[in-house]
């Protein structure tokens, strides 16, 4: 199957059949897509946690849009990015690189002092919304993924943030909930959506040629 | 080839051969996996503007990061979020839903409502800030289309904003550019990245279990 084929056959998913699991093999597969994602200067921002606990699941619930979704799904992969950038993860991130591709470290210090200068500039706030929009390509994967292995997902941003942090302590590992993904196998006959067409606007009002 | 194999094909290519140009089937396939992009609520909050116009790519350089990746790229997809939500946005969104599926127009009221009470307390830059993140789920699967194909991508972030808008006349249709991605063919030998080790960070410090 083509990635057009896999995007074709998904859609969020409003009903999950709890019964069934995803297995292992597959959601490290998923979870691979995740970290091979493309980011900002290569500092992938953030960290995806991964909530197969049933106990813990029903604590997230609150203030869930979807409840019985989140509730009746094999697993949930919280996206959570860095709270803020700072000198000493750039270094780190970069250490790492230099230290993979066998060069000496600091091979890359008069890009890394670009950034430390741009972000250096920035509050917290605008570091945040720069590591958000970052996670989004992940998840994107994380869902093209899963279609290939015909695993259904659901992305939801309707959840609370602070309930999610603070069940997960993200809050003392600097980071922030920023969107769901629920996995599992569909309850057919309950997920309403199955049944209807895929919509999206026409590709002539979707791009605008120049 | 899978996913994963594609993805860890891939690079941010920074040298393009321009004389190789990416042929119109393959482009279409790029944005029809932008265009089947999940998008929250499915409101599809951003249209992509292809260049494929060498002169006004020329005048989309200036302040960009890597001016001669830009310049020798086969084509520059920009993709450009909605300056903010509307109740008439929304309501078109939705009646073509419904039209598509043959269902009455209103038939999804009682969540269109909830959306634009949502929207409707928020300020055009929390609209912004949310249609912007959207983009990136469509960049992401851009990108892995065009690994797909065998298409280079080197996204970017790296430009101005300011410039880029205006050569389009975006503000004219609501819209403000987020990304842009570079498509075409590696430059085997001015391409620095192509010799080197792709790093990622260990899947033991991406994921967190819980």
């Amino acid at each position: 199957m083509s990635l057009i084929e896999d995007l074709n056959w998904r859609h969020a998913v409003k009903a999950y059949d709890p019964a069934k699991k995803v297995s292992q093999e597959d959601l490290n597969k998923i979870l691979e897509a995740a970290r091979l994602a493309p980011t900002s200067s290569g500092l992938q921002p953030f960290r995806v946690i991964v909530v197969e606990n049933q106990e813990l699941k029903k604590k997230m619930v609150p203030g869930a849009l979807n409840p019985e979704v989140m509730r009746d799904s094999s697993h949930v992969l919280v996206f959570a990015a860095w709270d803020s950038y700072s000198d000493e993860k750039i270094d780190k991130v970069y250490d790492h690189h230099t230290d993979v591709r066998d060069l000496p470290r600091g091979r890359f210090s008069s890009y890394t002092d670009k950034l430390k200068e741009i972000y250096g500039a920035q509050t917290p706030e605008q570091h945040f919304a720069h590591t958000a929009r970052q996670t989004y390509i992940a998840l994107g994967l994380a869902m093209a993924q899963a279609a290939e292995l015909k695993i259904d997902s659901t992305p939801a941003e309707g959840f609370s943030n602070e309930v999610v942090d603070e069940i997960l302590g993200l809050r003392e590992l600097g980071l922030k909930s920023v969107s769901l993904l629920y996995l599992g196998y569909r309850d057919e006959k309950n997920d309403w959506l199955s049944h209807m067409k895929k919509v999206r606007i026409p590709m002539e009002e979707f791009i605008i040629k120049k």
